[in-house]
């Protein structure tokens, strides 16, 4: 069974999530889990999120130590981002290789870039693998949204919206990019406090543009076309199917209402939404290609 | 690097984060982290902890799938009870081994036994490991502490205590018991309302008596003497020692103000605090032996 067979029967299985438990805001589907602390209405929200990095897989057996482990951090981090929200605690738990030598060093690293976050490590789990097993780190991270924009999810963006992603895409792995990037923690909280509620979704995208477009587009129920032209390349990317495609960029796209002044987070518009489904590029010669499809499956 | 060890240096690095970060009220050492939400002094407590189960570790290559998923969620939740909290939102991931033909089935016996325990998945992630790798699962619990009685620490045993434990030790992997325990949440609840500021500390025996009640003895800077022909033994287990030593019983040990009106929830006065340091077991014919080192290094 494939990852995306798998979590579209988590989801259909936590879809009354909330009906049985009404302090789960959003249950599993976004970026975070949102939760709700004590059962007044006036409760305060949290965004939970658990995301894994795994030898391989998402770094090689020859990848640093630090570099490990800012990633694993970054990666949870990068999804509180994508709600626009605030990380304030993480845990973190590992399967280490029997008679791993770094062990001590990562542990280490992780609350070094936990604090370098503020995402604090409160708490942990290590325990050592049989023989064979790679190396692999969970981290959870706690935060909390934008006091005054609240969570936002990749459900809500509306047709007629602008389509939008901050920085720039493709080549993240060849460049190390995956390994090196920062999380647009700044980015998603200035467009929090300037757009508020014409901010209208937000997404980060980890398995590709195409690919994560095609998820706001989904949960939407809306259209996300994408002019490719406008898409800006990183550094050494040269095709926007293939960097469309490739993922690891951590980039946030988001949708706004038409019109709205975005403030200058280094984001460039590169779409709209329409009425329909599914997620498109618009490539210059005016072929259409299936977006939703192409990225990677984590 | 023994994890004792990977502990000890892990939790002299994070002494000092309460100060950086006043939102960590208890941070890493203890059964659970626990953080303040909200800026305001009457702010809410949470508690968080992960925790992990691996194959050949924690569970056989053979055990059933929805025996691995109750073990994965039970052992964090018991976490939450050593506490004398309650469980609210969990978040599950794991990395599978390549073709694991179980993964659907394994993410749905973890929604219900996250449910069991009303502590509902609300997030997690699935990743594939590489040819090799091991089944590994890591569950966090976020759980809110008594409402009276607040968080209960391992750290706040008192000489002149009285040293109880619920249920019975010993035999735990042979008879099964460290898949099918029941987290002692309705215990330890009913310890908080009974006992109050009564109930001095309290630890969930996951790595044995011995060393956990040496854990309780550490961080709160006294002795624990333990009584061994009062431990009570489970069946199967002929030797407190032994029994002491082997640790995943699940149950709670806790110290209790001298002469306090223990509540009937099955438990057991086994012994008690005094001045000093370390733990022992006082066995029946006076031989005195060091507890603390007795136990397994998970």
């Amino acid at each position: 069974m494939r990852e995306s067979e798998l979590l579209a029967n988590i989801y259909a299985r936590s879809g009354d999530l909330g009906a049985a438990f009404p302090s789960i805001v959003v249950g599993p589907g976004d970026d975070c889990a949102v939760v709700k602390v004590g059962g007044a209405a006036g409760g305060e929200l949290l965004l939970l999120k658990v995301d894994q990095v795994v030898e391989r897989r998402h770094f090689l057996s020859s990848t640093r130590v630090h570099l490990i482990a800012r990633k694993a951090i970054a990666r949870a981090v990068s999804d509180i981002a994508a709600m626009g929200g605030s990380p304030r605690w993480s845990l973190a738990s590992g399967v280490l290789p029997p008679e791993y030598p770094h062990a001590d060093d990562l542990c280490r690293r992780l609350a070094e870039w936990g604090r370098h976050w503020d995402a604090p490590v409160v708490g942990g789990d290590i325990a050592t693998g049989a023989p064979g097993n790679m190396l692999s780190l969970s981290i959870t991270v706690v935060g909390v949204p934008h006091p005054a924009r609240g969570p936002v999810l990749r459900s809500t963006a509306r047709p007629g919206d602008e389509v939008w992603v901050t920085g720039s895409i493709g080549n993240s792995v060849p460049s190390e990019h995956h390994l090196t990037f920062e999380p647009r923690l700044t980015e998603a909280l200035r467009l929090c406090d300037a757009l508020g509620a014409d901010l209208h979704a937000m997404i980060d995208v980890s398995d590709g543009l195409g690919r994560d477009a095609g998820r706001v587009a989904e949960a939407s129920g809306v259209r996300v076309v994408i002019d490719a032209e406008r898409v800006p390349l990183s550094p050494g990317a040269t095709d926007c199917l293939a960097a469309a495609g490739h993922g690891e960029d951590y980039e946030l796209v988001f949708c706004v209402a038409p019109g709205a002044q975005v403030p200058d987070v280094g984001a460039t518009r590169i779409g709209r939404v329409e009425a329909g489904s599914g997620c498109v590029l618009v490539m210059g010669d005016g072929r259409v290609v299936e977006a939703g499809e192409l990225g990677w499956d984590h």
